[in-house]
């Protein structure tokens, strides 16, 4: 049964594939699943028919057959579980890349969000210039933690996992703030999600609904 | 296998449960298993030992045998998925309580943590009066979602979930505020979190270690 994921229908980033739903489409990717997408207005976010699907009104969603879920880590989670690819088989090695699908999304992304708050959500406040040098050290905090775990290693606990997926994708959001510069081996290892073909097909799949190709 | 899990030596909250051991231990009440506690210092939580069980250097950290996992929602999960509970045995109703607890962690924590921030972490900034309130309107915006789809049901979905754990445990964070007493549905919702037996004996095992009594 092909699932339904929802996304935005003119993403905020302009096809950056910072939308959440880039990490959907990258998950069903990795485990090589077909999906259809329906595409959602602002507008369209906060009406009922949305909002039964997704209580805070956000995107992506996941539809397939009885079953309906919301938030990104959950979507993931349930393609990870019931497909190859996404998480180790042995229980302990499991676990541990679930913790890194938590970490990622509970402890390295939120400082990392503050980021839009204090940029762009206040960015017209009076605070926001003296406010961003603490935010940005926040973010400076998780990453030295973070680098100082990956190492030289390749993934953050073994092979590739949704942990990994997570992770990347958190960090992908620091790209354009040129703070990623400052830990190379964080840097390669966001390139080494990048060059997955998975991921490329995501990325393009997005691109494709949020800057077509006009002729 | 008893299995051993950290906790502040002297939780900044002086006792309230609010520290995230509370919500550990309050998922093995509800499972029925005994564990035992280990308790770090803030100096410890830094310390190589400490660092290699929890990249982030916090608490709670788990150990059973073989397997040390850090992250809240991970632990949670882990314990939700061994032990009966927790988490719904029908496929799809496991899914969406899945999905409730990366909600809790992930969509409505965030702002309520933004409190302690502008608060006390940037309490003495000259912006942090004037941010306030945007900080608790951004709070108010997942209180009312939160509170639409919950209406007057017991639990977010069917019986009571690992899901509902982690809510119950984010919502608690707000007490203090009073901003959730202008939500009678959603604070007669914690209320019944902390009205379960387990949460009871999850609580007063944190208090004996942060307020002991002494004679």
């Amino acid at each position: 049964m092909t699932c339904t994921i929802t996304a935005f229908e003119r993403s905020p980033d302009g096809g950056k594939g910072l939308a959440r739903d880039t990490r959907v489409r990258w998950a069903l990717e990795e485990a090589g699943q077909p999906y259809q997408v329906r595409l959602v207005s602002f507008a369209g976010m906060k009406e009922p028919a949305h909002l039964a699907l997704h209580p805070f009104g956000q995107i992506p969603t996941y539809e397939e057959g009885d079953l309906a879920l919301f938030e990104t880590g959950a979507i993931v989670f349930h393609i990870a579980e019931r497909h190859a690819g996404l998480l180790p088989e042995e229980a302990n090695a499991r676990a541990r890349a679930i913790a890194w699908m938590f970490a990622a999304l509970n402890t390295v992304e939120p400082p990392i969000l503050d980021l839009v708050t204090v940029r762009i959500i206040e960015g017209d406040k009076p605070w926001s210039r003296e406010r961003l040098p603490l935010v940005v050290d926040r973010i400076r905090a998780r990453l030295d933690q973070l680098s100082a775990r990956l190492g030289d290693a390749d993934w953050l606990d073994g092979a590739f996992s949704a942990g990994d997926l997570l992770m990347v994708s958190v960090l992908l959001r620091l790209r354009m703030s040129g703070i990623l510069d400052d830990y190379p081996t964080l840097a390669a290892y966001v390139a080494r999600g990048e060059a997955r073909p998975a991921y490329a097909r995501a990325f393009a799949a997005q691109l494709a609904v949020n800057a077509p190709v006009t002729g």
